[in-house]
């Protein structure tokens, strides 16, 4: 998605340990305008009329994925992260790490929303490693949901997990694929 | 809004210790095109023209307010939540107390995207003791910002939170205001 990749370069930051910051337009402040240019994009890549649920995990995927949700008129869900062992029942969960906070963390959904008849499209603002995207995948089987796919706004290429989920089969889409970030010079994967 | 009290009366659970959990529809899975007739009630409560950024606190408030943020085309900011003392710089903050977490957690907003220029009108999901609201008044006041407003869809009247406000003079809008939680037995307060 061309204007995507232009906000990055024109707006993002690259800092130390190949960190992208984005957070002046999709994860910190919202650019709520763009984040429908964003759903819409996606519109073009999956059959909305398959989805019957968009799923996220807190905190950052949450603003871009109610969007889409409302987009095309779709419930959503957001996963919570607990970061004790001390889990209640009634909830499908997947431990993930998170390299953000160097530990572990669980990955919760209440039974009570999300069914085997689901068809879900996972929505998330950014992918690196996709351990979050792999947390969410596992809540996905647990429920005996379909997934439908995936829809990323920015995904880290180089660092491996978008393409092991391309690998393995799994319909992702992500709009801009940074292959290296380095101070002043940041390089895309081109478009499909 | 008589909507969002038959949806609390009919989806909503009334757990002890007065804990009322509507996660069917607001807070964990969430019905996206009644976000919008929530939004829709916010905007006949605030004139949005004088607003220029919609601020909430990670990570329940996010999906409602990213959605009435988009309904009027504003930007918004969600405050991220630290629970450590270790906090980098550049960074307008405010200490809660976190009744969930049953600890200290401390809101921030990085400086970079809040300006004295900015019209402020927070949006939350829920309010109870207030906290949360308190301390995101506390970053607008620390940016020199203009607090608009504050919309809140569901608040326990009972915990005082809201009045407490309403008392120092700020013009908060709740659309279902809860005077008394039993199992089987909401009460509602009358809408303005």
């Amino acid at each position: 998605m061309q204007e995507l990749r232009e906000r990055i370069v024109r707006e993002g930051k690259v800092l130390p340990g190949n960190i992208i910051k984005v957070d002046g337009f999709l994860n910190h402040r919202i650019d709520t305008d763009f984040m429908v240019r964003i759903a819409d994009e996606f519109g073009r890549h999956f059959d909305m009329d398959q989805v019957s649920m968009i799923l996220t995990a807190e905190a950052s995927g949450i603003a871009l994925a109610a969007i889409v949700a409302q987009r095309f008129h779709k419930p959503m869900i957001f996963a919570k992260k607990a970061k004790s062992d001390n889990i209640e029942g009634g909830l499908y969960q997947s431990d993930i790490f998170s390299y953000t906070y160097k530990k572990k963390v669980t990955l919760l959904v209440s039974k009570e929303w999300l069914h085997s008849t689901d068809r879900v499209l996972i929505i998330d603002d950014f992918m690196a490693n996709g351990e979050a995207v792999r947390g969410l995948c596992d809540i996905v089987t647990g429920a005996g949901a379909t997934l439908v796919g995936i829809g990323c706004a920015v995904e880290k290429g180089f660092q491996g997990g978008g393409d092991r989920l391309r690998a393995a089969g799994v319909n992702l889409k992500s709009l801009a694929i940074i292959e290296s970030a380095e101070p002043g010079n940041l390089v895309f994967r081109a478009d499909d």
